[in-house]
């Protein structure tokens, strides 16, 4: 098995919300809602770097499609880091973030692993990380 | 805010249990644990496709560094495909991950979406999909 992730989707519980979120608030450009026509087929795609995508998708969806329980949201399951160029871009993506109403449950600050970041949650409860890392292993493109 | 992801992280409850099943299970290369010198430090990194970096890091240390509570745990949250050049291929890693623990709730199968997926679980519970999508939009390098 290969290790590649082509694709993360994120559980919501209001998918016009969501979109209006990402799309509106963080001014992430998307086609919108495709895949009406199909059953559990209504999803948001954002086109990321180098072939990544992002999706927002009903968590019932989700929940059928995979067969787990679509009930129940835990803020500390996973993250998604978002990696910017300088400390100043941190604040901007913040500042934008909190904007477009998401709950910022740890502002900007420098760390102990050596950069700056800090931590917000989507409409959903999911968390984000936006940070600078002076380790060129994580260096922006 | 440019639409990028860097770093997807995984809250696990056991730092070696979770390493095991990645990296002997399903053969993901990494240096193991590092990190373990900073409070809250020690993380698991696999270096993906393109740049992407995958962590594994207790639950604990995400809840305190993001200032989120630590307790719960759903399934139908997010989910990470995975994707692959062919059918055959689903089954193959389908295979491998069962061998590894992971819990399969979603066998291998032909969705109406046009493709063949799978989902399984990792030992904390996140959802994978392997899936092989016959959209061009979805294709492997």
């Amino acid at each position: 098995m290969e290790p590649r992730i082509t694709l993360i989707t994120l559980a919501v519980a209001d998918l016009q919300r969501s979109l209006a979120f990402y799309r509106d608030g963080l001014g992430w450009p998307t086609e919108g809602i495709v895949g009406e026509e199909i059953e559990n087929g209504a999803v948001v795609f954002f086109d990321l770097q180098k072939g990544m995508k992002l999706a927002l998708w009903p968590r019932t969806s989700l929940a059928a499609e995979a067969r787990v329980a679509a009930e129940g949201m835990s803020a500390a399951t996973f993250e998604i880091a978002h990696n910017v160029h300088t400390r100043q871009e941190v604040d901007e993506v913040v500042a934008l973030a909190r904007a477009a109403g998401a709950k910022v449950t740890n502002p900007p600050a420098h760390r102990a692993w050596g950069g700056y970041s800090a931590h917000f949650q989507d409409p959903d409860g999911h968390l984000w990380e936006i940070a600078w890392n002076p380790d060129p292993r994580f260096a922006v493109d």
